[in-house]
């Protein structure tokens, strides 16, 4: 084919990677899994995806953005809703979902998103204590991979790079 | 185009329906929501498909059948398969999903299976207890309908055949 | 392979169909299309898929299930949700969508129905009076077939199976 | 793996978004959301899609074309043909839909593009005066999130970048 | 799980297939295939899908059902339109699709729902004499199995069975 | 919905299920499979789909059909192709996958088997001799669940209808 | 979410579009595509997929290869092989696809590379003589659009970017 | 649409491709593909993704990251989840499958690499000695083409790019 062709580079291998980050935003485990990779020096640019990470902005965003609604019903549903598009956009991008479960709160959007990342297909790493062994058991079986702590969870997403 | 034809049925409307019931199994919801629509003698014939509901058979099964584990971890990783496996099998089959949640338990299976319908395109029923709803905003936003009874979820399987 | 097979029927052709119908519920066009088709004996079994056409029934239905809401909003939000829940668990059905466009009315369900059929691969017979010529010319170009009377969707159905 | 490795650049969170607007060409709504995004100045790139602006081109492109038709119908439905695959290539770009319904005209197209964008999995914002509540009632239940105004769609496009 | 069980049959294999037949529709090669397979007496059902199989019905078939239209363009787009939504609808039903290719005519028809059934994972069984190896070397080349006779193709149906 | 409605089944759980059997052909062992699930009478009809188990025929049947082959490459890439068919028809009508690996043979067509099933979303039962535990450790993780016997696979299928 | 963000470009619509060119490769008529295309300036980079346009190459690719094969069918299967495997890496990289039918040749890769473009939803341009009317009806009904002329091919590209 | 719009880069064809390597890891094969392809300095960039290649870094990498497991089941279990899941993430990127199958080793996981990506529609070039010939006659017929030597590999990806 005629046309001007560019330069290639030279040859490579995958160097980026886009991951989902399920789990609560009431503690900073994110920061920390970010601060684990940066550290590790991969050669690869990571793009990190999830949902709002203030928890109160998350919990107001449905009122700030429609006003007030006529019930508690109503403010969370249309708070629901805002967050859902976000997180939904997001996650379609994703390659990879990591899904942390702490030992507090009830935690129903992290296996939500657990859940669909596993119907998309988008291979998913489970982090949870084994305090949380048997309540997550069914989980485990769907994960790619179930670990325990972000370290793990960080050196797992290093070797896909080796 | 030749060959021999059956006599046509008369001309109908949709008749059947399989649903997948999501939610804990320590409690008998899913043999009032049987009961409340076979009260209303639908013109269809409705298959139920979910997860095994015996509990201590669905936490034992995975050592049943393939042994003792060497470890907690293990015992309930098969565990987790076994029920996975039959979770996947029947979702598969499922027009519709009703996902019910209680006021026990951590119920993290049913979220999954909750976040893997909707990812599916298999529309959901969500029922709370409005002390949930706090919890369940973001599900709430996914659900085609969130109600807070299984009288109403019944409504509205019914409705589909009117 | 071993076991017992049942007898073969006699070979045939396709003698079923679904189709799903999408308009407005104010006139009975539906009850017109049902009864040209039954007039052709055709050699096939129909199933006939839809929204709720009784209408006051589709316009009440959320508050029938859920009870009153705080607002007209709100109100129509539960309604929508519970028809969108029924149509959509409807259209998975359907082999065939026929829209029909009639002249009063919105009609932006039927077209919100006509845009997912032709996303979900479902072939489209669009029906539309020669008023309605312009301002669906867009709908026009996805459609399978479009036709102005109910009489030629009709033949096009029976022709499948000639 | 061996090979020339690119230096990675800083870890980063998804900065571009495709955008998909469905709606009416006769108003300048587009530009006015546009320049409601730019005015926030994200960080990130937005691309816009979208069905051509100009009107009147719009309904001149089939004969435009492809040259006199024999009728009124054989010139929408060249026009129509040639849109819907400009609109059909943008839409299979996006990210995100956003429909905007007005006080005017029938607006099917946008109902279909919205219907459309459901179906392929892609997250709708929904726009609409209160006085179209009703009328839009099912599109309302398909949406991701629906608001009524411009200014509260571009609130939410930016809440994916916080 | 609870509920009247009904008695299983037998356990058995696969007995039922759909096949497309994609070709020419001016000899009757699909009845000769059809007498093969009837006569090896399949422990099967086989429904047989596909085009219009009268020819002139199928190029009238646009007008007979809209009418005369204002050119050869548009009488041939409209027998295209509603000839193409029966094969659409058919094959969607196909779980095999048996291409033939006579010594005449353009086939152009065979040749897009080869590609077609291919795109959609539907098995694909090519029939061609020699002579039209190299013009169809790369339907070739798609196909599951390519053969020179109906005998054959008839064969290969039957060791499904098997 | 108007229409002669037939008398609904009393409502039941899932019923039936098709399972595709990956593995060698030159040992019985799908028939000891079949007879432990039929010895345990579910109530369910099992349906059971997989490649020719006549080894010789099933090396034979490219030159059965289209007659000796210029080359052995030849000859046997005709028979594959037949036999992918058979598998690719079988394998589409999956609810199941069960694949045995025994300890003779190369058997790289029950790992392409089983790949391709997890490709599909059909959930996957590995069986394999603890001897092969290290060969296998990559479908280990893609199956649903890993067994040493046939007894285990056929406890969990039952499990499947408790 | 923290991190180094890059400045965001000036936001901007769509600037990029990859076409598939399915048909024969006898005469230069892509290269008076391309020429047609480059002389509009379109604010856009067109990347040009499609098959090898030398035919001799073409044609002897296989056995280029593969070395000298056993007979002119199994010449022909490698050498179809070879260019399936190139096509259909470029068509699933295409957004849009323009096939060109002349006066000469079966053109059946040409008719096969429309039917699983039409399959895969990429949006569809047939250029077509009008002596080519009638044969190609089906087509022209599957296509988004049918015109006459490359010219009129290159006015429909262009339109997508106005 | 208005907007800053980029420069057009000059008009070009498809210039980047992602491999993927499916195939044992204890001989350089992959090396020497890669040497082979860049040798032929193709206007294009090529990605390479696949598995681990250091072999006991593959055995290890579960123990590595999760610490000693109970039995030697459970250790490879863990390896082969955290290398499923590398695999998964890159097969997940490929636009053009190669396996290559040598003389020794079991080569399960090549086998399932190259079934899974027949499923996923990436096309699949396979590679092996004319000695396995006859236990890879099915595998052979899925692939889209079969060589015996690298060298041919190499040239197959060429002629993408010709």
């Amino acid at each position: 084919m005629r046309g001007a062709v560019p330069e290639p580079d030279h040859d490579s291998t995958m160097d980026d990677l886009t991951i989902y980050l399920a789990g609560e935003i009431h503690s900073p485990w994110r920061d920390r899994l970010r601060e684990l990779l940066e550290a590790k020096r991969l050669p690869a640019d990571i793009t990190w995806v999830g949902p709002q990470e203030e928890h109160e902005r998350s919990d107001d965003v449905g009122e700030d953005v429609l006003g007030e609604q006529p019930s508690q019903r109503y403010r969370d549903l249309v708070g629901g809703q805002v967050n859902a598009l976000r997180r939904r956009v997001q996650l379609n991008r994703a390659d990879l979902a990591i899904a942390w479960f702490g030992p507090k709160y009830k935690q129903w959007n992290t296996a939500a998103d657990a859940g669909a990342a596993v119907a998309m297909d988008i291979p998913l790493i489970l982090v949870r204590d084994p305090d949380l062994l048997h309540a997550l058991k069914d989980l485990d079986a769907l994960a790619a991979v179930t670990v325990e702590t972000l370290e793990q969870a960080a050196d797992i997403v290093a070797y896909i790079f080796e």
